[in-house]
């Protein structure tokens, strides 16, 4: 379909940092790689003043800008509200946004605390809005591609997940606080166990409890970045928790932000009776498969790498060993976004699946308070 | 600074396969991403047709097309011409479009023989225009990065190399007849080999002499994809070759588009007297980097993984443990273009160094019909 | 020194297994490799009955045989008690020989309940004999230098520890009853768990607490290989526990003999504030080590591979690259052994070690009978 | 079958560095391993001097020794000679060995010149006494199952090999003259090459042709580790070499010892129509098999891990996952001696093997003075 023929859809972006970069680029990349029956707009951009929204317009290509995220979602040209704004702010916006009738896609995770989470999840409901929550590792072809080899059984039944979300940015004593650090909301358990979280319920299915224990490696961090002064860490640095899915099985995670070596150990395992299935963010482009039905003698794991046959590689490249990148991942999601919104459709991870993974992560915290340690004799 | 207050450049392009889709992208992306002087516009798009040319205008988001490239080069409203044509039309379009003075970005290989290249070489010597030819792997910031590690003395003095690039896409017996396969500028060293070639001089310098060798594994192919009537093959499927650069260092190659189970093993090995550096296309976020001067015991190929401090990976991401892809090289190649074109400077890798690429390959082929062979003794 | 002028050492050794046959073969390559003062003589081999001890005598070099450990306990001819028969007779194997002033060495598990293996602890400890318990993986000179490292310091303090050992012995639904699913002493947990909990020990120090929690995969297993019969099973197929040790630090572990693919996947990754270190016994012959200290965008996990630096590789072979097997690790095993004999010193891990182990295995299946699970909220 | 009832086979050494400690140690463990027929004993232990020979006598467990290999070649009560003296005495050895009806065993290279070689090939020809030369890396399992596919056709037809041998011994400037720097019989093609060349002949069969050139990183070096005194260097630190095989494959293979940051990277890929298989001594343990008949998009390398299946590993371990190391191979190839000495059968490789291996090093020497290098046009 041409881009002449295309319905427009007019996007709104709230947050202009790291996200909303990746947001604009993906919206601007999409059209040119994906055939969908919309084309997406830069139409407004609002940051936290006129001044820096007016910049970063510029900048991202948006044709207009403003300082008050409450325009963005009141403006009858808007179709869509992209929020990659502060966490706090997910709430409002994405309430406003959803009772004004419009699309939401909010940045990952859904909310500060899990009552906030379970309003914003009731509102795109209630208002029938597509919504989506960006968990965009979950839209690399490769995990697509292991999640739909357990679903066919092609490992049989599951018996066992173990994964691990560990990066290294407060690995460092002198990392200072900012909002990762902020009691609500904040902590490595919430900002990159999410992640990990949200992985295990792709690949083995609702977690229904769960016992888990947090850990602060520094109780105290420099106010800012070179600051002599300190204050008291509230949050955790890692956690370990165990897990149950609804099937019965027995798994666990480790999330670790001060995981000093690792950039992006967005890992997992897991294991079937009939095979299992391995992957590490470190190498996005590949999966390892382990069959048991491989002939006697050649059994082991099977290094895939990402193909055409894996979709939606092929709309990147139609030659298999050209590697996606992590920005890649950004314009699947906003494809699959769009695709939902031109046809009414469902998106995924929506705000429910976005509010599960909160209400994990929330259960991992309450758990940390009332564990039963046993004593190991000596 | 701001896209608005941006000078900008008209992007004319020629052919619209994948590399045409892969020009468009890039020149759509690398303004949210670059902050260059210059903002590319997508402003006339040549295919073989009209119709063609329409179609692909507007799903890549050109404002014109046209179904001659002569009208293209000629247009008084493009600044850069884009050449991702076949590579027969390479030499036409490439010397019309510098006679009328305008910057040229080519696709490799530069032409179908070494006179060929040699002239479209002198002609945009001559125009003193701006031209960059696209192999995009040494755009990777790793490999940027070894380059600069070897250039700085950190693995001491270079002692050898040794690389390859093999696929496999023309493995099967089955693969058909193309232009791949026609006897001016096809062949496996032709394709693939000349990007372990320009990676070798790279990273170790001039290629001086070599000696080497072609091999045909399917004498016939069919005509095309499923025809049972078969031709002969003209060209190379595999070809090994010994090599000797300027600074007097042995090292070898191969280049294998037959080489079943890869898909982009493009990898090299540089060794020097303190220290190694291994790369391969396969892993392209990472590079392997041994050291002599580590401590005693604690001696190993260390595994570097991209991050902001490898230039220009912060373009896309200000975190380690993001990877860039195989469409963001293409992206940091256009920056590197119009970053030359902005401030009239120098690209790189230019036709002088294609055609540097293309003698080697020619030389290649022309000892293969000179090899003297030692017969082993029985 | 010359083996003639050494002092002998008359082994007697108890079952005559897959570990009877492993310690036989330590015992005869010992002297060729190591310079010890000591030359251990294969003098009595005891099975459960004389046909089979006198067959297995003959084939593994032993002098005599016997159908009654009683007997070789009791013997005056023997100085070092090597016991590999079935767990249940650990405790009055190694009691009686400590009584009878014999060194003893036994394999791991140290017995089939915490209060037998204390009684075993006690007994070695009262007699003052040498004692040493096969954990064979940390004789490993790679896993050895991780401890060095780490007590070194050259990781700053450590911060968190994730460990597994995962084979897939028991994967299959068919995989029958045996000694391993005992319910004394038996389970994924006691079987191999206890190799990851002693590593861990052995890397961040004792263990102080857990909770953890077991799970039957496979609530029926045949009664034998083939049979249609089946029998309840009342052991864990896998475990994932947290654990705390008594520098503050918490991690986790997983023990699982269900994990379809693995084979030998006992690894860890110990994090610390200034570098990580990270190991698997899939790979027994490299480490991988992080320092934080290493150059500006050059830091990585360094693989480092097994040489005559790595004590005592080289005693194995003079230069790096040629690799160290399992059987490798018994001989240093025994090496150690003889020298504690030899010296009247004290032998790593002994049963004190063993011990502790146990008690940590112990608390984990105590800790999975009553932990506080975490609904997640729906 | 029983220690006591099989027939002694009586094991003459001649000499006790690296290599003779290695044979030693295999002969001793072999029989616990493995069931064979004959029992080594080890006879008569022969060094430079009676001194010399009495300690290494002793230390490795030789009943007697001697200071003059012509009397242990005399000696009416020895079974087999095994020789791992330096490699000009290999020939006046072998050759009295073999004429004395002894089986001989004789490490690589056979020996200095190809003459030499071809008396020696000749006399154990004519003597028809057993003969094996230690080209130990062809004894590991995983090797042998390449092998083994290759010949199954599991593959397809093989198309291309590419190999290397790269080791560091050699890599400083400072690493002084010994030996290896003879130019009769030294250098990196002849001392390393060679295994990656017979790794060759096993994978893809004779090599009729090669075309190569051999270079001196360092035109000297120090008459010993340490002196300030240098002398010229007139072998080569390392080589490259494009190869013919029998077959009509092309293919490629590197000599190098000046290769910093490799320890034992004896590599190879054999690629076939249908598959390809990949190895590296770096990971001995590993097999990577790539087979196109995989399901579609489930495609890669295979990485299977030794076990049980892949015989003989079984001989060391009932279970996999348990490695074995380089010393391992030594007794699979003592074995392998052992077998054909009992069933008066034939070794693999034997000397006529050992033969062709110095053949084609030769042949590469030779082609090194001759080659046709084709200039680079500028």
């Amino acid at each position: 379909m041409n881009v002449t023929e295309k319905k427009p859809v007019r996007i709104g972006l709230v947050g202009a940092g790291f996200m909303g970069k990746c947001h604009a680029n993906a919206f601007r990349a999409v059209n040119g790689l994906f055939d969908l029956p919309v084309a997406p707009q830069l139409e407004l951009l609002a940051d936290m003043d006129e001044t820096s929204a007016a910049s970063a317009a510029s900048t991202l290509g948006f044709r207009r800008s403003t300082g008050d995220w409450r325009m963005l979602v009141a403006d009858p040209d808007i179709d869509i509200v992209a929020i990659t704004a502060p966490n706090k702010l997910h709430e409002p916006i994405a309430v406003a946004a959803a009772q004004a009738g419009k699309a939401v896609y909010c940045e990952k995770p859904l909310s500060t605390t899990l009552a906030s989470a379970a309003r914003m999840r009731d509102a795109v409901a209630q208002a029938g809005v597509v919504n989506l929550v960006g968990f965009n590792f979950l839209c690399n072809p490769m995990v697509r591609m292991a999640r739909e080899l357990v679903q066919a059984g092609e490992i049989g039944e599951v018996t066992s997940f173990r994964g691990r979300h560990a990066e290294n940015y407060m690995a460092r004593a002198e990392a200072p606080h900012s909002f990762r650090t902020d009691p609500e909301g904040g902590g490595a358990l919430a900002d990159i166990g999410s992640h990990i979280l949200s992985m295990a319920r792709y690949m083995v299915g609702p977690i229904v409890s769960v016992c888990g224990s947090t850990s602060t490696i520094y109780p105290e961090r420099p106010v800012f970045e070179g600051s002599d002064k300190t204050a008291a860490v509230r949050v955790d640095d890692h956690a370990h928790a165990l897990l149950w899915f609804q099937g019965g099985q027995l798994g666990s995670v480790e999330a670790n932000w001060a995981a000093t070596g690792r950039t992006m150990d967005l890992s997992f395992e897991v294991t079937g009776t009939q095979g299992a299935i391995s992957f590490s963010q470190e190498r996005m482009n590949e999966l390892l498969v382990y069959r048991s039905d491989a002939a006697s003698g050649q059994q082991g794991f099977t290094r895939i790498e990402a193909g055409p046959t894996h979709v939606p590689y092929d709309r990147f490249c139609p030659a298999p060993g050209h590697h996606l990148g992590f920005n890649d991942l950004k314009i699947i999601e906003v494809a699959g976004l769009l695709r939902a919104y031109a046809t009414d459709g469902h998106a995924f991870p929506d705000f429910a699946e976005a509010y599960a993974v909160q209400a994990t992560v929330a259960a991992i915290h309450a758990s940390s308070q009332q564990l039963n340690r046993m004593v190991v004799a000596s």
